[in-house]
């Protein structure tokens, strides 16, 4: 028996999420099916973030047990050709037996990009929610350093959540812009909001940059982002941002 | 009767080219429809450059002729808000009724796009063309030095083509390269190959672009441009290279 580590990128438009669904048509599904018409086996995919419907991946680590005696340096391109080109795997090596993606990740990273321009960027329009009008990134800014620490995280997670706690450390919370090189009357660019922690309630990003934005329109101040966080109360904060702009960046596990 | 000249930008992956097709699905047919939904006129709508079916434009700039009494400032949003999300009007501006978007255009520049790596890249999949080996970059640019000037295209042109000259000007020819952050053993990034000239043929920068690839390959030498172009033989040249990774870059009336 063999561990098999890959380190995976995806594009997350066309899939109901990294986890299996009865549904179907999703990044693990795809996987399993990938590995299952290399091998013969049925394996179980075990992802480092159960990425959601539309959510996209630049590093995803999985892991699965196999009995397939094919070479670690043969299994990238083998797997390659068996996915869909909307899924890619970066990276294969060998595990340890023990080694387990979801719990031995020490640390994530998300990013949520924004477009904040007058028009769509077609070539982006996947993978960044556009926002139309102005935004205050200094009071984005602000409000992100109340999100850095070891929180009670209820008010920034979907009260569908079943996790038993709600606590999660954000090791780095900062954004990122960059300006077009053409602008508008506005000015147009791509924000990147980017959030380091040991681990995500279920949409915990999407709500907390829905919160942000609000904050970067003028309509909260940055400060409200502790309230919000005391109050242990999801109603309190802002809505959950769009799935599209939010991309598993990374996954490191020292 | 007015003449509306709009800038816009799309994604061609879906589409079968900028023109009209007896089997619809094109750019000027979505426009064409977009328009006729907003005044109730069929207009014709006339493209600086017809680009391929899966072609792409960054900036495309087309007029149409109009009995519309919709004020300058209200056509961008109207139009945007009839077309589908992958293309999109930037700019809209009133021009005196002689103008014309492809024969009054000095200069146009296509970009060919080529991903340098080992493993596709999901994101951008769509716009570049992957190639997996390496490419001597050096070899590429003194090559595109050949290409410069006024010469007879017809090396690199269709013999579809029904243009009756192939005397064409590359005002400027050149490459850039931006290389990944991250990469492999391989050295890893992005190559784009810019072509400004005062016209193009059919297939022209995409039979260039080809060549270029053999010539970084090191299956033909850069001085073989100069021989492929004296020769006036397609069949001298190289392969057409594939349409996604071609975009029309920017179009100048001036």
């Amino acid at each position: 028996m063999r561990n098999i580590r890959m380190t995976i990128s995806y594009d997350g438009t066309a899939y109901h999420g990294f986890q299996t669904q009865p549904s179907g048509n999703t990044i693990q599904d795809q996987l399993q099916k990938a590995i299952k018409a290399l091998t013969g086996e049925s394996v179980q995919v075990i992802g480092s973030g159960r990425t959601d419907a539309g959510v996209h991946a630049r590093r995803q680590v999985v892991n699965f047990l196999t009995n397939s005696s094919i070479p670690v340096d043969r299994w990238r391109q083998a797997v390659n050709s068996r996915l869909p080109d909307d899924i890619v795997v970066l990276h294969v090596d060998e595990a340890e037996l023990s080694f387990h993606s979801r719990i031995d990740a020490k640390r994530k990273t998300y990013c949520y990009t924004i477009r904040r321009s007058c028009n769509v960027n077609v070539f982006t329009r996947q993978y960044e929610f556009h926002h139309y009008g102005a935004l205050d990134l200094e009071a984005m800014r602000a409000a992100l350093e109340f999100i850095r620490g070891t929180h009670d995280f209820t008010s920034f997670c979907s009260t569908r959540s079943v996790s038993k706690s709600h606590v999660r450390t954000i090791y780095d919370a900062w954004l990122e812009y960059e300006p077009d090189e053409e602008t508008g009357p506005e000015p147009e660019g791509r924000i990147r909001i980017f959030l380091t922690g040991n681990g995500f309630l279920y949409n915990m990003v999407r709500i907390i940059v829905g919160t942000l934005i609000e904050i970067g329109e003028g309509k909260r101040k940055s400060q409200d982002m502790e309230t919000i966080l005391l109050s242990k109360d999801r109603k309190k904060a802002g809505p959950t941002a769009m799935a599209h702009g939010l991309c598993l960046w990374n996954v490191e596990f020292t």
